[in-house]
């Protein structure tokens, strides 16, 4: 998100500082969280260099001709079982891709899947997978319209991995980008957080109980829709400033990411996040923040305080946006903190995930 | 390519005919020759069905507002091993989908890269693979505007996986595809055959001797180019009506896709089609027929008789076309059918490969 890290050379190879001869890959640089950030700003970033892509949001926006704009995303999913309560990799891999283009406030249009396939799987698991492809497609209102597909030898991949890319279109006057965070904005999040990645767990049997969990898995673009238009009723649809959808990493991950990239500070109420009972009940047990648990059918937005009731208003009205609440807001304290209120009543510092909590939740 | 099979649905789900319960997935479905073909029309079509996704040609073309076509192409790489003779899976990857969209006439624009990595993976070696990327996409001169990355566990996949998916711009006037193929029109082959097959071959140490042959892989948008600016000074760009980069299945397999999606018939001369000694050597020890093995840095051209002349020379110019060579012709046989004059004066038929040749060859 910064450009404060320098890349040097070694063996003739672009290459970053902090990443060493000797250092390997771990799960943690798939968190979603600091690891992984370090991995893209260290390996990625510096051979790869563009303002499109350091720009680090969910989506790249690209200016095409006749003032067209439009946004890219792609995402692998490589999810552990392949089916869990709620969805399975297929629903995923579409929404996961849908929900990325929404979060820059573009209508997402077409997509593209890859398949990499391990020889021996089941011709019917395959079958029910691009099912849920399809009714995911036709709820989001997309098409798909590319895909390849790869075997490889057995042992050599575990089932299936869906490799996504989306493109959409985003209308003129929309301007939703993680550098748009203002102090004085209201945070809101769509619904209930951690629901996702405790059902993963609970279909891993890793929860040692039942938990009656179900996933959030869902496109959200029609909630973006009405957001835009709740937004354009009263201050223009300029009033949304930022969108994310808090997927591996969690809320507080989404948030800081926020934070850095505005250069502001984000303060949240940890009474005001919504999270399901058993949500928590999984949590305690384990030991988890829900504040880091991986979400699939949830946004944040960052909105201007003058719309934020009819923003509000407009979400819940939606099936998906039901759960729907004012979280916190946007100060201009120490930029790129996030805080949290507790309900004790004290006042901490939320970082981003360090290390890896759930590998495999999307 | 056809509209023949039907599709039945069991178990609730839309699923093809002849694909039974029991059945799973092998190597052969990966072949990108008759297996894949079946898998594809059997599991993809019928739930995913729309007009674009079914002409089946190397990118899908969308026409998106004002007038802008924009073709968009994706491709899951999983080589084995990464590293080759000529180049490495980053090369690939990005030659890959440039290549893919070059054979719509598109200018290759942006590409995106989803990166599945092996835990323990040497970040050296990552390190190695983007620089790679990065050199092929400035030879390509795409930008790489937005990537993933998942880990997943020691064994869980195969050092590393990347799928790339890039969009390119068709210019007014520029309409090929793989159903414009006419009795009459001139095929063309860039280059030699077999040379990347080979090479990873040889990399596997599959060759039992010393080869000292190169993958070809390369991008093909500069080599398009030149034969549009050929094409253009002759009879117009509308001259050139297929391209195709004969990777998987190789120039045969890729040869009877375009003779189903036109409904020609088309007959090539053995001894027309250029084929390094070493290669040839190589195929005659390991009992492979060069038809049939995979390129990753060649193209079919074919093109109307009176532009054929121009094509040829404006292709021969370029590097990467310089042993470009007239191979055979279309014509109004057996409609789907490719035949094969040989070297002893007899006509064959050449299908599309059946089974699997070489896995992971890309």
């Amino acid at each position: 998100m910064t450009d404060e890290k320098e890349s040097v050379e070694f063996d003739g190879l672009i290459c970053p500082v902090p990443l060493a001869h000797n250092s390997r890959i771990v799960l943690g640089h798939g968190s979603g969280g600091r690891m992984s950030r370090d991995l893209i700003e260290g390996t990625f970033f510096p051979p790869f260099d563009n303002p499109i892509l350091r720009a680090g949001d969910d989506a790249a926006v690209l200016d095409l001709d006749n003032g067209l704009r439009i946004a890219i995303s792609t995402d692998a999913h490589v999810i552990s079982p392949i089916e869990f309560p709620g969805g399975d990799i297929g629903r995923l891999a579409i929404c996961g891709t849908v929900n990325d283009l929404s979060m820059m406030g573009a209508i997402p249009l077409y997509i593209t899947a890859s398949f990499m396939l391990e020889e021996g799987l089941a011709i019917p698991r395959l079958v029910a997978i691009t099912n849920s492809m399809r009714a995911a497609a036709e709820e989001a209102g997309i098409l798909i319209v590319a895909g390849d597909t790869k075997v490889v030898e057995k042992g050599k991949v575990d089932e299936i991995f869906i490799s996504t890319t989306g493109i959409g279109r985003i209308r003129e006057g929309v301007n939703i980008y993680g550098r748009n965070a203002q102090p004085g904005d209201v945070v809101i999040i769509s619904g209930t957080i951690g629901d996702h990645g405790i059902a993963v767990l609970s279909a891993r049997g890793d929860l040692g109980f039942e938990a009656n969990i179900q996933s959030d898995v869902a496109p959200l673009n029609s909630l973006v829709a009405d957001m835009l238009q709740g937004a354009e009723v009263s201050k223009g649809v300029n009033g949304i400033h930022v969108l994310r959808d808090p997927t591996r990493g969690g809320l507080a991950t989404a948030l800081n990411e926020i934070a850095v990239q505005s250069q502001v500070s984000i303060t949240i109420s940890e009474d005001a996040v919504p999270v399901r009972q058993p949500v928590l009940a999984a949590c305690e047990i384990l030991g988890f923040d829900p504040l880091y648990i991986a979400n699939e059918g949830k946004l944040i937005a960052i909105v201007s305080e003058d719309c934020a009731d009819l923003v509000l208003a407009s979400m819940r009205a939606n099936q998906l946006g039901r759960d729907a609440a004012v979280i916190g807001e946007v100060t201009s304290g120490p930029p790129g903190k996030v805080l949290l209120k507790t309900s004790i009543g004290t006042t901490r510092v939320v970082d981003m995930l360090a290390g890896e909590l759930l590998p495999r939740i999307c």
